[in-house]
């Protein structure tokens, strides 16, 4: 195929949205819109997220002096009270009250778990760096908070209940997610397979 | 809503899928399928990755005697093949070879790209770290190759030619990306505005 060499930026498309949130020094619940986000170990469990360290994010400055976050997981219409999450600055309003969001003290860690959200991680902090633009803090996982209406009898999530939202960062538009194409592991082993039958 | 507590586990879903590869010290291109894949920086702009650490993922000790690589996004219709590039290890096949996909070393480092995947990131290796079961690593973006198919009159990679594999790691499921439920930015900005108004 024809190839041709795009503008260099940060690109990884589709992503995940959530809101990652902390209590600040005064005990108030902050709380941004990313979509920097990633799971980065599995023993222990671990999520990394990246946040804006140019722009003073207050979110940031609370995950960094409390050592703990949650990410919460939006559904597809919570995507304006999403947006505005990342649209605004903490240091400019209390954006979670704006919007009519009440938090709860998650169970493990000092961190806000926000009541409307259906799916929430609750993240010890374990590592920070600073890269670039952004400083990105490894949290380990340390508790889930699911509603039950999305959890199904093997406690696993179902996504088609939680509804997350996806964001496409080269169009700005936010997406549901769209159908199943395949399951994983198995095509590619029973691939192997053949191949080691050759 | 009722919440209740699920068995904790690395959870960020849905997430991409993407395929790292870099050169191995004899100049064979190694691969390997992933979902532990972020945005990590804009200025300059950065993706980080995560690799299994302690199952010895020889695409990692390739990424980090080169110190590049590359970021490729298979389309949903090459979802076996990403697959299998997941479940093989490079040690015991020339994973790449089976498949029938070539490579062709990248314009700015020194890493292959493979020329059936339709985008492709060029990065160059910034920082390195081990937490938990995964090393993660930050990668500076320093070109971006896309097959001219996929990318408008803008210079954006348009998502619906591209087709990108959506992984589901509560299903052990790959998605398409679903409709378009919002735009990003606008309606955060409007509400902010209104917020204001009040």
């Amino acid at each position: 195929m024809k190839k041709q060499d795009l503008k260099i930026r940060a690109f990884v498309a589709p992503t995940p949205t959530v809101i990652s949130a902390a209590y600040d020094e005064n005990g108030r619940a902050d709380a941004c819109t990313l979509a920097f986000v990633m799971m980065s170990s599995h023993h222990p469990p671990c999520v990394t997220i990246a946040i804006n360290a140019t722009a003073k994010r207050k979110t940031l400055k609370s995950i960094l002096s409390s050592g703990a976050f949650t990410v919460g997981y939006p559904s597809t219409d919570q995507a304006k009270e999403a947006d505005y999450l990342g649209v605004e600055t903490g240091y400019h309003a209390d954006k979670l009250k704006e919007i009519g969001y009440t938090t709860t003290e998650a169970k493990c860690v000092h961190a806000p778990v926000i009541d409307q959200i259906k799916l929430t991680l609750e993240c010890k902090v374990v590592h920070t760096v600073t890269v670039g633009s952004h400083t990105q803090i490894t949290g380990e996982i340390v508790n889930i908070q699911a509603s039950e209406a999305i959890v199904d009898a093997q406690g696993k999530v179902m996504m088609d209940k939680l509804n997350p939202i996806i964001y496409n960062e080269e169009a700005f538009t936010y997406h549901a997610l769209g159908e199943c194409v395949s399951e994983a592991f198995k095509p590619g082993a029973a691939f192997k397979k053949d191949l080691m039958g050759k």
